[in-house]
């Protein structure tokens, strides 16, 4: 039997790659976790001293500044010193292997790592290389990586809907959008059925949703209307506008009339269900701005709740 | 009647959007405050804890190493965590609004913004915006719009003057250069006026002053010859080097021909007047390197002044 | 009598810029310095205050994120504020001067600059800059200056050895492949020499040697199984991938057949030698995998003693 590698032999957090096979209690722990964080940042001084003295990473392998940030300010209210790195500005253009870069970094006594990378499982080669080579010290938390898992993103839309709809065992949500092409998605269906949410939901064209997504316990839909009948929570997805040029879409338009939000639409949820997107927003594209500014919108608490979940992690990692 | 928006209902400092407007006793009392900072430079150790906690995001849509980096450094000198952001390398190519950039900061729970931005008024709206959303216990600090204000800008030039002339109600000050694109010249009018000093010229060809320049309490000179007669303080103004490639000028050889200042141009001037440059230089156009280098010049204390300056400002904000 | 710029009237520290006329008890006293910072590193907490409130400017004119990193690092655990400076992408484009960059920084009040360079002497010439502008209490390092000198890379490679070796009076070191380009080579050869190693040994192609390379007191072959004959310690070099379109070299598999450092060849230096590079790494070109990975490398250490070495010099700089 192969352990799960995000956990020690003891059950504790050693890495987060990815909310797949990650215990009910251990999602639930974060959550919990993280409900202190959300008030730290409510307080005078923001710092906390938990990572204090202690090096982390961002190693972003693919560039994003929203989440490079979040992880910054994260790490930096723990009082962690914080390390940018934009790899394929530098040693990658040098040629140096992935791993050779990493066994350098953790050769300056690295904490820990948070890696971006557009390869999906770059993180979980990084914490089996570290194993390998002595340095299962050092955490490795994946900020992205490919098609595969945004994990915190996961975490932090739990710490969402928990916060707006208290309990996840008579929910039923909606993922509306670009399945096929996102990490957040495959990490929202994980966390959701984790936590026992007896129905989710994925709505997308054909194009746009992987095959077998039935298999990891979602109810699909193509006709947005159905979808979202009498659901509490939608989870609208950001359209890549990469997509848009290849043969995959006909239009922002077309994708627009056929998939994007509006008013009248979200008539069709519950009267009291939350609109949730993991930024940036394409206003207009997947999602109506009168949806997007209007009063079920919770996505702007879903940025504050992700510094908090980021600072649970970071501890909870830290910590070990 | 609309209240300035820079202030608060007590006459306080919220923000720091222009120099327009902005009391007297506002202008003096920053300068004020900046005084022990600028010994603060001077002790052993130059940290100080006033902004301890406090996140402060370094907005810079237009690229400028080098203003960024002394709110960088003044902001760390006050114990402050610092994010720098490039936005036009990240979320503006992905589409992604100005605003929703700044609602997605502010519910990272900033507490102050430094915004650099190519067009002016963006300060301006996003402090609105701020106000709009309820956020408005977040600062904002223009660190140059456009052609419009560069407050810090002004007011270490006024510290500057102040330092070397104590005094600014006997003054003739003569700012030279291409005001019609200049924010620095903006502001540094709008704060001698405001500050009292009697008479302000205004050196330039037609072609670089904007019209009705009168309006703002200056004299205008053509020839610099006769702007420079008596001067106590001479304000040179960078020459973008982008102008040169349109109509406006012929060349920077003929430019520095007309109005570059030299030894002999200056010697026109009061025997003890100070020369001043905002930076960087181009030496040989608008300004001789026989003069940056000379006796007169004091544009190596205005950089010095203005961590001082920046300081003072982000302190007294961080303290409403 | 002209005096060693790095040192002080007492013999102290100054500035770091080459290892090059560095006397025997300095080298020896930054390593013994260093050693202790080498144990912070795996403290619990990696901080200590010796730099607080310092504010040390890394001055990058030539993109190196990962030596940018170790100093960053360095500076952050002696709890400097550090501030990144990547010179090309900003003033330089203004067409501003470099020593009108270095005089703006000085009047921000820095303590330290950590300087890397396309062109060989640039940090000697800002020393030299700082020194008659009356601004010789900011300390300069030497992070790299063109063909010239890469100092804290040279020290710790005499750590390292020091550490594996513990006597160098009885060495004989191989420096191997492109000398005729590498900074490291000579700071490493005038390190050897001055720390009393009795024979050092460089093995390259005539091309890839400097004419006249024996007057620095080393031993020249052009065979590599020649000059790896019994010796203690081989130094590799990094390649740069910008000779091999030049007419320098043929390809890289030539390359790699004439001079690559494989097991075969390893086997006739001593059984205990210890195989060391720069980074980052070619494999295949210059070292292979098998070497690279061996039980004889010690590329990681020098890594993680890099750490401590910078920390020592900023200390040392620092104090005075």
């Amino acid at each position: 039997m192969t352990r799960n590698p995000q956990l020690t032999a003891e059950g504790e957090l050693k890495h987060l790659l990815t909310i797949e096979g990650l215990p009910c209690e251990m999602i639930l722990r974060i959550l919990d976790t993280a409900a202190p964080f959300a008030s730290v940042a409510e307080r005078e001084v923001k710092k906390v001293p938990l990572l204090r003295g202690k090096s982390v990473f961002n190693l972003f392998f693919e560039n994003s500044t929203r989440t490079r940030t979040t992880f910054e300010i994260a790490a930096k209210r723990l009082s962690a010193d914080v390390i940018n790195l934009n790899i394929n500005t530098s040693s990658a253009n040098k040629g140096e292997r992935l791993l050779d870069t990493v066994d350098n970094l953790a050769a300056m006594q690295a904490d820990m790592f948070v890696i971006r990378h557009a390869s999906s499982g770059a993180p979980h080669l990084i914490a089996q290389h570290l194993a390998a080579t002595g340095c299962d010290h050092i955490h490795v938390v994946n900020a992205g990586d490919g098609r595969h898992a945004h994990p915190t993103q996961g975490l932090l839309d739990m710490y969402t809907i928990r916060h707006y709809k208290r309990d996840f065992s008579q929910l039923t949500v909606a993922i509306v959008g670009d399945v096929l092409h996102s990490r957040v998605a495959r990490s929202q269906i994980h966390a959701l059925t984790t936590l026992g949410v007896p129905e989710v939901r994925v709505i997308a064209p054909k194009t746009l949703l992987p095959s077998g997504i039935e298999r990891l316990g979602v109810r699909v839909f193509h006709a947005i209307d159905d979808g979202l009948r009498g659901v509490d929570v939608v989870m609208t997805l950001r359209l890549q506008n990469e997509r848009m040029q290849g043969a995959l879409l006909p239009s922002t338009e077309e994708y627009f009339k056929a998939y994007g939000l509006t008013q009248e639409r979200l008539a069709l949820a519950k009267p009291d269900a939350i609109v949730m997107h993991p930024g940036p927003m394409n206003r207009g594209v997947e999602i109506d701005s009168a949806v997007a500014d209007g009063r079920q919108a919770v996505i702007l608490p879903q940025v504050t709740f992700g510094i908090a979940v980021r600072m649970a992690v970071m501890a909870m990692l830290g910590g070990t």
